[in-house]
């Protein structure tokens, strides 16, 4: 059987049963970044990302685009973990016959995202590859109250989703702001039930928050906000790469998140958690339920 | 410009000259792992390495002794700290064409090397690539008082080499057992003043801790152990990836540590360290001086 034909979730799932882990795992494989026992009051979190050349960004792709992505998406996770990101270390593939600049830009683009979020770029790897390949791995730290995982949606939260949705493919997959402010405002002053960003696509993301917390849901197209960059709406749930947060709280909270967002970044209501056996559902703007199944990008 | 004019460890300079870190950084690039502080009485250790399909590994290497090699390499580094590995994130590069037992025989690999040595495997990413791509970040902690860098080492230390040198291509450089338990002895039993593994050479991981700690050092052809798979002396001390610890301690503590030595590991004093402007010379059997120069594999 070839890898293609078992799927890459199926093969993720296969992996993570086989390993067994120390009671210094909270949660390892299974949410945007693990989480490892600390100090008393906090966790450490910690991830990883790797981009291809000819499958994440292109030759004529800007190299400090490049760059930054590949630090900002890391961000994006522990941002969704609700934690701060700390130290990173860099992996690169280059060919020696590149000239130097592109090599110093992608640095750049690395350091310009580091310096925004106060992350230390502490070491590294470099190695020689015919197509550049940039691997990052971040650690980040969250106190243990802020924690926010995947697998703590409750019945009847209101779904929440950051920014807008779709098109990323454009532009925006590669010159994003993660949402940290966001997230670190979200865990500090609310209670978080649960919250993923978007990397597979709004429906695959969401439907992890189901999966992960047992759940069903009922979003509304009326109420998800779209790019204007996106082809339509239907392709726009199922694009990866928003890099927005999705999260649910209870109902009573998300008034009170809704009278007191303080920034300029989007914040749309657009649905609620139900029981698992009600399925995950979109209500259409014609007022019709169409069941959906929660699909997106998958590498094979 | 081009990368491999500039060459690899200019260009690693370049980027860490271009590089601000904040106070909680110990140590960033330019030693074998950062070192984050942490607790009380401990650091953070934090590595990376990337392997690549053409390039560490070939399409008919045993995938269990590649995924073995992916993480073992990273817990030399944590090992040549003086530390021990805790988490590890794995990033691979698959192509979904593959035969999944492939894939399964690698993690396998993997697993087997994480069990060994209590590393917990917590997370990673996976893509779709043409050739096999895997990175690993490892993190891993050390007692401040048993941190071993590369910068400390001091003039009449003794030098001293774990295991054989060269030849490690055969099949070594994919199947090594990782010098941990001796780094750790070490640490908690002598006073080390410098540690590093053999990842590029004999020479030229000599020449970083020399380098590093401004001294040049004085090393003896008939004291440095070669491997039977060594075309020669010459080239063994040329050859990259053997994972063994090169380490100096004063010459009081290297008595010392001649006489109670417990593992069946060979250990070889091949020389002394001394003031720089003495340079880096190899004593030939001979009893000919010669100055060299610090070579080894480089990447571009």
């Amino acid at each position: 059987m070839k890898l293609k034909d078992l799927g890459e979730f199926n093969f993720i799932n296969r992996i993570s049963k086989a390993i067994k882990l120390s009671s210094q795992v909270v949660k390892g494989i299974g949410d945007d970044a693990a989480v490892l026992k600390y100090t008393k009051d906090k966790y450490l979190l910690f991830t990883t990302d790797m981009l291809l050349e000819g499958k994440h960004f292109y030759k004529g792709s800007s190299a400090g685009l490049v760059g930054g992505k590949a630090l900002s998406s890391n961000i994006s996770d522990i941002a969704a973990m609700g934690g701060i990101p700390k130290f990173a270390v860099i992996s690169i593939g280059f060919t020696g016959s590149m000239n130097f600049k592109y090599a110093d830009e992608l640095y750049k683009g690395i350091r310009k995202v580091a310096d925004k979020f106060s992350v230390d770029l502490v070491g590294g790897d470099t190695v020689g590859s015919n197509k550049i390949i940039i691997n990052i791995a971040l650690i980040g730290e969250v106190e243990i109250k802020n924690l926010a995982l995947r697998s703590k949606a409750k019945e009847k939260d209101a779904i929440f989703v950051t920014g807008n949705i779709g098109g990323s493919i454009k532009l925006k997959h590669l010159n994003f702001t993660p949402r940290l402010k966001e997230a670190r405002f979200l865990v500090k002053n609310f209670k978080i039930n649960s919250m993923i960003d978007i990397s597979d696509a709004l429906l695959a993301d969401l439907g992890h928050i189901l999966e992960e917390s047992n759940k069903g849901a009922m979003i509304y197209e009326k109420m998800i906000p779209v790019s204007k960059d996106a082809i339509d709406f239907d392709s726009a749930i199922r694009d990866g790469e928003d890099f927005e947060l999705i999260f649910t709280l209870s109902e009573k909270q998300a008034d009170r998140l809704e009278n007191i967002w303080p920034f300029k970044t989007k914040l749309s209501r657009i649905g609620k958690i139900c029981n698992a056996h009600k399925g995950f559902s979109l209500i259409r703007k014609s007022g019709k339920s169409k069941k959906i199944k929660p699909t997106g990008f998958t590498h094979f």
